[in-house]
């Protein structure tokens, strides 16, 4: 908060308001001791800064706080100096983030050189844009354009440190890290790093309307102010290219897959062409959802069967267009022949037809088309889950070279578990781009904190085996399992208008996570957690150790309070807000809940084993072989595979019932136990964070206890046994629990 | 904008940010030379303020910026320390309010103490929370609850100044307004100030629907995060209230005229509940907007007649549910038998009947309500401007005593020029509530700049003469003209969700006033608008009077350029974005454009004179009689009451056609200046703010010439003339502008 909202009895100078409560308060006041203070600098301090800065959120994990004096003082040491060219957009970009950062971290700005000068300077640039950077003749094979170097070097006799790559945005990339290193601590001295990406496109996928209003959005309206673009460009959207250019995403849909033709009319596209120019320094490319009946909606065609020359001859008019006023654009996005979007099958075409003929309108400016699997159509009647694999895999091969294969991370819908998808790894011919969900449609919104670092790398991680062991996700989608060269991945924004960005602080880590998986899909869902809570919160020790351990099992803790074993689909309808095991009826069968539990009083769940709707047979083998079995399937996903008798013996010797009470119980305890983490964690935080955080933590704890009581009472109307012994029965009835209502739920 | 988007070059230390283009930068910079500062102060200023705080807009008219040096030491002997009592919550936030403002303005906190010991206290309270304000004895008499005095006193022997109030309210707006003294460097000696508010009710009209979408809003979303309460309470909310209790204001109507009824069920009564919590210590008392026909839709009746014993025995039992939550609790406001809403009249009852239903209700707990006069149904067929005129007049003297009736300043929709509403004065034993429009629907959303200070003082200072000459509307709003003991003012807010809470820095103004002029209807918008520039930008006269004059004359110019001469209701369908004086046809003729203009090839404008729909006649005498005479209305009301032939000669000696182009043209020509000025005003605002507001007047001037030019593209269709000598044709054919879409505009 700014002070509009401070406190009244936070006077600037008795205490500094930065660390009024952090580690850094004692440091500050031995310095204040030491300092020879007269009343002019109390007076200037007074004049100058009227009051310090709150935290809202919105510096993000950019806030560049000060060091304590002894690091700030090595920092110091490391950057006496900073030599980085400005010629281009993109080169002050990189020149102004590590100011901005060096400024505040260390507490001074270096000043800039046009040549090293001094010892301990920070030499920045690529061969073409630094003298002293071609003179090193580093290695820089290999990196890309988006790959950098970071090392300890002798420049003309003077040590130094070099942030160098082949292309600006490299540089500007390892500004970041370099920026990160500073802010997480880590040792400056005798530094060797080199990196590059992983993947090629690395987006967010916005679900954003034009009217603003966000789908699955919960943190307020969508960040892009159509109505008043192109004229006004809020200083925003730079601090947004800002955060994402330093996870290294690259670029970033900016209408929802379910989207408006309108979005590709001449006065859209000047708006989309004005944020494309503010985000273009940073490297970050801007795409569109397109409409596949646009040419009938906006381009006085009555059909838009790809095959028909006119509509082939609108979209490649309609890129050309595009391209003359977003150069660089990046491609389209397509939700076809799904949940009532308009697609090729309308004209008995496949997929690959839709794809092909738009892929064919952006090629010849280097555009890509991103197809999504998400299908399901009214007529298909079997199995939801497997629907997408049936539909794709046959079409395999057909897809022209620019086009990915969006798929998302599982089956049905961005679960809190899902076994991976069984595309991955089943299109060998055809490059599969991942899509995560960073907003957390089914996963409390944006009041529970549930990190999905765990979530992605989970899935990441999992063994498709279909190259034999070691085939995992990640390989798929970083195209060295089948040789792609085209990769990608995209996560579904949970950006928004918010102050804070994401609905709460917490759900940063998700965008920051993603940003980081995008770039590395092998790296460490924990340490990347670490990173994000020293950048956002605190370096302490005392205070990265529990928010890292609370933060890691919180995914846990949501499936088990939400849908334990396997269960899913099982949330309120339409928004999707809080738990619903008991919608039934409605347009079709795949949109209730007792269609994917089907519990009886004889068990529970959903039979896809061989016996079943044998979805387990989209998997290779011995993935298959495993799922099919309910002895070996892991209990996690025992429900997703299997229709099971409440009596089942569990690992844990626990009956089915028991198990699930006991999973229900656990995530509520899991959920307890993160209050009283957080508030024993005041000391470290700024007080306007730590109010809010602790604030949705205590909406999650009921909310968490909501969906154990409805759940259970049920579900125990089809057990009919008892609660196992301690458990606590469901203070309400099951009628109060299906008769609540929320008609204004957010994001629906 | 908060650090994230500072630019690279504001280093704190060698700029101040703050003043870096500001009138003090010169007395700073002396202070600067002045001050021995050594190396350690600049270590500490830069260790404890990693950045100084950018202006986004977010503090309003509460900034607190810091007084030059001499100004700063004047204060601080006037408030030498501070002696208020902090017993209750809001006297606590008088204290905290103080101790703020005097810590940014003077740089130094004063200091509180339970006594006076020095010369220079500020001393405030009651005479039963201050033993030294109760021996001063002072004159309370006559200030009631809400009035105070701001006085300079011995207390003991020492030189003092005392805010005094008969309750703790009174001293928190007296508090508010020694902070404004300060603000706008009025002088602090020999003080005696006696002031109280004119009106009762002083509300905000928040048109918020509970899925926080805004009708008519141009500020983001609803400020209410109806989700997350009463769990959650966003710190915002404290900010609200502050910023309304600095200008008087004591009451919100939560929700939307056009009222959902599960504003009334127990889940959001319990929002409202939390809310009503924390505006209570700022003397905010909150209402709701009542669905008519709740008792049939959350109910469970079959009817919603206010005769019937069911419906009466409904809403008594309704009242009393919510006065239990919120004990305080204001009481209903009513959009009955409008544009589609349910009201009496659906069971044959009159306003009154409905009324009075309500009014039985809340009776016992001191409530009110609020009954809008803003009515027209489909079976009206005569002119629309006279139907609340018939409808209510008949009523005069049958609603309960805590009934008013709440009328919109003009009698067609906030346009941005209406002759006063007929029913000011009409109806002499009924309490009328003046309801004004802060969001700018009809005057260019958020990015047009248009004072309303002028529209609201206008309205308020137009003679009714229904008491005969001097029967101002300001009179029968404070209740003078007729003895009303109950009075008040609605305003219709622009507040939202963006960070500058109305959508732009210029659209604070239009809140301010409102609530300035709520407290004293009588007050200048001049002065006003002054007030405003001092608090919200500077002091330097180089800055005050332009801004105040570019202020004044920028509704005329808003007039000018969109509807001219009295013309009215030519916006754009639904959305009411931009100019459509061509719209015809629809569900009903009082919705379309042509229905107002009525041009035809020999003349244009509405006849309400005496041989037309006789709307005059609503008028007393002397008005109706000038109103009805074209040679004598005011020109500005011309085609409001009259049609007249293109070559009608106006006192400007130019036909009617030629005086309409050039207003047109004078209406952008007053954009471009605004622009002119505002540009050299740059070294006195900070650059975001500055940047912010020239972005906007740019959009603004494109959209003024868009109306001149679509305006004039389309009558000259009727008039047949060619343009005055000098006046540049529309560079687009009627055919473009008439082809221009916005689907999306905002706030439909």
């Amino acid at each position: 908060m700014l002070p509009l909202t401070r406190g009244s009895d936070e006077h600037v100078i008795r205490r500094p308001v930065h660390h009024r409560r952090g580690a850094l308060r004692p440091a500050l006041a031995a310095r204040v001791q030491r300092a020879v203070l007269g009343i002019a600098c109390w007076l200037l301090l007074a004049a100058v800064v009227p009051r310090a800065q709150a935290e809202d959120g919105y510096d993000l994990w950019l806030r560049y706080r000060p060091l304590d004096a002894a690091q700030a003082q090595t920092g110091r040491s490391h950057v006496a100096q900073l030599v980085a060219p400005a010629a281009t957009p993109t080169q002050r970009a990189a020149r102004d983030e590590l100011r901005r950062g060096l400024r505040g971290l260390l507490g001074a700005d270096p000043g800039t050189a046009d040549a090293v000068d001094r010892a301990g300077a920070l030499v920045v640039g690529t061969p073409a844009s630094s003298a002293a950077i071609a003179r090193l003749g580093l290695d820089l094979d290999g990196l890309g354009d988006e790959g950098f170097v970071i090392r300890s070097v002798e420049v003309d006799g003077r040590a130094a440190t070099v942030i160098a790559a082949n292309s600006d945005i490299g540089t500007l990339y390892g500004a970041f890290r370099f920026l990160r290193m500073l802010q997480t601590r880590q040792p400056l001295a005798a530094l060797d790093l080199r990196d590059a990406p992983a993947l090629d496109l690395r987006l967010l996928d916005h679900w954003d309307n034009l009217d603003r209003h966000v789908e699955r959005g919960y943190a307020g309206q969508s960040i892009w102010d159509w109505h008043k673009l192109p004229d006004w460009r809020d200083p925003r959207y730079t601090d947004y290219a800002r955060a994402n250019a330093s996870l290294g995403i690259n670029g970033t849909v900016l209408n929802n897959v379910n989207a408006s033709a309108q979005s590709l009319t001449p006065m859209y596209l000047e708006k989309a062409a004005a944020l494309a120019g503010v985000f273009r320094p940073y490297g970050i490319r801007v795409y569109l959802s397109a409409r596949f009946s646009a040419p009938r909606e906006i381009g006085g065609l009555d059909t838009a069967d790809p095959l028909d020359p006119r509509v082939r001859r609108w979209w490649r008019d309609k890129a050309d267009e595009i391209y003359r006023l977003i150069p660089d654009f990046g491609g389209f996005l397509v939700k076809a022949n799904s949940e009532g979007q308009p697609g090729p099958q309308d004209y008995g075409r496949t997929h690959a037809d839709g794809a092909n003929m738009l892929a064919d309108a952006v090629a010849p400016h280097g555009g890509v088309v991103m197809w999504r699997a998400f299908v399901y159509s009214h007529e298909e009647p079997e199995d939801r889950a497997k629907q997408a694999y049936s539909e794709f895999v046959p079409l395999d091969g057909q897809f022209r070279e620019n086009v990915m294969v969006q798929v998302k991370n599982g089956a049905i819908d961005f679960q809190p578990r899902e076994p991976f998808h069984p595309l991955f790894g089943a299109m060998p011919d055809t490059p599969l781009m991942m899509e995560f969900q960073i907003t957390k449609e089914y996963l409390g919104f944006a009041t529970h904190l549930v990190y999905l670092g765990t979530l992605f790398e989970e899935v990441l991680e999992a063994d498709t085996y279909q190259q034999g062991k070691g085939s995992t996700v990640a390989k798929v989608i970083d195209g060295s399992l089948h040789g792609h060269g085209l990769t990608g991945m995209a996560g579904v924004a949970n950006i928004g208008s918010d102050r804070n960005w994401s609905g709460s602080i917490f759900d940063q880590a998700n965008w920051y996570a993603f940003g980081r998986l995008a770039w590395d899909p092998h790296a460490s869902a924990r340490a990347i957690a670490g990173d994000w809570a020293r950048m956002t919160f605190s370096n302490d020790d005392g205070f990265v150790g529990p928010v890292v351990d609370m933060m890691m099992g919180s995914r846990q803790a949501a499936v088990d309070y939400m849908t334990p074993l396997g269960l899913h689909h099982l949330m309120g309808e339409g928004h999707h807000y809080g738990p619903a095991p008991w919608v039934e009826g409605g347009p079709r069968a795949d949109w209730t809940s007792v269609y994917y539990h089907r519990a009886t009083p004889e068990g529970i769940g959903f039979d896809r084993s061989s016996g079943g709707s044998d979805a387990v047979a989209q998997y290779a083998d011995p993935v298959a072989r495993v799922f099919d079995d309910p002895k070996q399937v892991p209990e996690d996903l025992l429900l997703w595979f299997h229709h099971v008798p409440w009596d089942w013996r569990m690992r844990s010797g626990r009956t089915l019932w028991d198990e699930l009470v006991h999973r229900y119980s656990r995530g509520v305890a899991y959920v307890r136990g993160m209050r009283e983490t957080w508030s024993g964690l005041a000391p470290y935080v700024d007080a306007e964070r730590h109010a809010e955080v602790a604030a949705f933590l205590a909406i999650q704890e009921q909310e968490a206890q909501w969906w154990r009581d409805a759940s259970i009472a049920y579900f125990r109307t089809f057990s009919q046994r008892p609660l196992p012994e301690g458990e606590a029965p469901p203070p309400e009835s099951l009628e109060h629990y299906r008769s609540l209502s929320f008609p204004f739920a957010p994001g629906n």
